[in-house]
């Protein structure tokens, strides 16, 4: 394939590693760059996992995931998140990544459109270019006020050649939720001009804003088009075992499968017994980690509300704060390289979120909440001295 | 992406599923259809990933592999192949098809011809096309008689826009290891017209012929040219887990390296400490299975020796054996079709290996003896029977 210009090294990882090195030579670093949540997986998950290995599902399973797997995911989804799906339309694949990514293999062609809400997720672009080279990345701006969808913006994108919306609430970088009426929006554009959604809701049982978030899928009429994506990472702390799933439209199912066949085969077998447990078993630990997620939240904003520097639309799930520092006259790359070097704090330039953002920061809520708020104090105090040079 | 018509269901898969279907309707089937080994993950694999999942390495891990697995890799590679290899060149892949994957998506460009020597793995053509639809796939049968390397043919198969030869020793289907002066030959092919190789090594552990099986990557010269791809499954008997790697030319890395931050982010981290455990600790159980493969290679020949009608070339390697059934008159799909629905023994068609063996049919070696013993009696009367009908 040709690695278009957008397949780049993904920036998160990128100063990762550079705060890594600096750890290596004994600075203490104060990380806000990675999006792992910051507890550990629940014990129970891991010994029913244990359980499984010593039980004997070390051997290849069904190439679309363990049929009891695929039952819970379609009993939770129809449940919490109110679209009826059938076990058959499911398929478990080792990350929520590669399910986006088999989406946008099994719907791209060479010419494609596709609409890319941005502030999003780093990899989009690159999977989007891996899965179809000659496709065309339309990038659309939420509005910067207050994160609101412009949908008039989407209606005038449209074109023939426009195949896939990709959504993403809660969204990574900014902790918006989109609300009801937003995502009707969204799904009557789609339903109109035959256009598939794909509906990244990884975080969406992080959530600390008492509002419902509403999944594209649930709407009517939509079977045909909504590509639900989810996975175990963040809600139950497994980012390192690789495990996530999408929930796709009948008529893909062919496509889903051929890919999964010969790219992944199936995915880890007693992983997914993992996941079976993860959705059965004790969720107690999430309302925790929302509570402190809030809390995290909410000592950022008491912070950024006694400057005039930097500034934020409140988050409300996810992991994430998106930080505003145009003030600071600095661009995102610069920004976050100086901060790093200088300050010794980790953090990811908006650059890499969208083209459009280039004067915000992403910060992760990840992190220590006595370490979260020294860095932000420290991050204002650094934007206001950078806006005064400039 | 297209989804060119080389990108099929798996056909091993497929025969697999109608053998399940007929157990669950209370049928006793022998299985000689898929590839993977009859005995357990060794327990120490299993603790030593336990022990990793509560030590928590559940995180995120280096997107290339932990260091720890690919220095052990590079190790391994020295002593047994004499391959020389640094961890830099090496990835960690949720199985060794997606390293072949890889490997195609990080070379292969609009136009491009690659060699494919058959019969050979199913998923190598799939794979070809869905890392890039618009290459062309050169198949070259081996010679019939001996199955050796038809070097002439593929000197004149070879045009400018050839970029790969792809290798599988020991082989699968035919347990074919391919001799010293076969594989040099190959290589100094691919030297002469800067030809990349991908050497499929995931059986070079499964060897019961006495002869050194030959790594590409072990000639002078080749650094800039041989993707060697191995993994865990086969020799481990960790199927399931989903790990394998491949080691790289210095020039791919950054191509390999976006792909997997994009695809994978990183491969299941405490199924990587697992691995860990696979390289370094006891490895007896591979002899006695190798042995156990020897015998059963040996019953089938026993067989075969006393009848006329179906054929092999004695396997040296792996897990399967390859039948001649052209005296049947039938080809190989209606002959494996017809073998489960009357005679309830799963095989899967030659066809599936390459177009110019559709009067063959691949076994299994990893089945019970006794199982092993009697289905390939029925074989062959089956064959004969056949035979005489056409």
């Amino acid at each position: 394939m040709i690695f278009e210009k957008e397949i780049t090294d993904s920036l998160t990882l990128k100063f990762a590693e550079v705060a890594r090195a600096l750890n290596r030579e004994g600075i203490k670093i104060i990380s806000l760059g990675l999006g792992e949540p910051d507890f550990p997986t629940p014990d129970h998950i891991i010994k029913a996992t244990y359980q499984a290995m010593i039980s004997g599902f070390t051997r290849y399973s069904n190439p679309m995931g363990l049929l009891e797997l695929r039952k819970k995911i379609a009993d939770f989804l129809i449940s919490s998140n109110n679209i009826q799906v059938k076990p058959d339309n499911i398929i478990i694949t080792p990350g929520a990544k590669q399910a986006i990514l088999f989406a946008l293999m099994s719907i791209l062609e060479p010419g494609d459109e596709i609409i890319n809400i941005t502030p999003s997720y780093v990899s989009y672009n690159p999977c989007i270019k891996i899965a179809e080279p000659k496709s065309y990345i339309i990038e659309i701006p939420l509005n910067k006020k207050d994160l609101s969808i412009p949908i008039e913006e989407i209606k005038k994108a449209v074109t023939p050649k426009t195949k896939v919306i990709v959504l993403n609430s809660p969204n990574n970088p900014t902790g918006k939720i989109f609300s009801y009426e937003e995502i009707e929006t969204i799904v009557n554009v789609a339903k109109k001009y035959k256009i598939f959604i794909i509906s990244d809701e990884i975080y969406n049982l992080l959530n600390y804003s008492g509002e419902k978030t509403i999944s594209p899928a649930s709407f009517k009429g939509v079977e045909d088009l909504v590509i639900t994506i989810n996975g175990f990472s963040k809600a139950y702390s497994m980012t390192g075992w690789r495990i996530g799933y999408a929930v796709f439209p009948k008529k893909l199912r062919e496509k889903f499968f051929k890919l999964q066949q010969h790219i992944n085969t199936n995915t880890c077998t007693f992983v997914q017994k993992g996941a079976i447990e993860a959705i059965d078993g004790d969720k107690s630990h999430i309302m925790i980690y929302n509570n402190k997620l809030k809390e995290r939240a909410m000592a950022i904003n008491n912070v950024l509300k006694s400057q005039n520097v930097v500034s934020f639309v409140l988050p409300k799930g996810g992991i994430f704060a998106f930080l505003n520092i145009s003030k600071s006259g600095m661009n995102s790359n610069d920004f976050a390289v100086k901060l790093i070097e200088k300050e010794h704090i980790a953090t990811t330039p908006g650059i890499a979120f969208g083209k459009d953002w280039d004067d915000y920061i992403r910060i992760s809520l990840a992190a220590d909440k006595d370490d979260l708020y020294r860095g932000i104090k420290i991050f204002c105090e650094f934007a206001k001295f950078q806006s005064k040079k400039h």
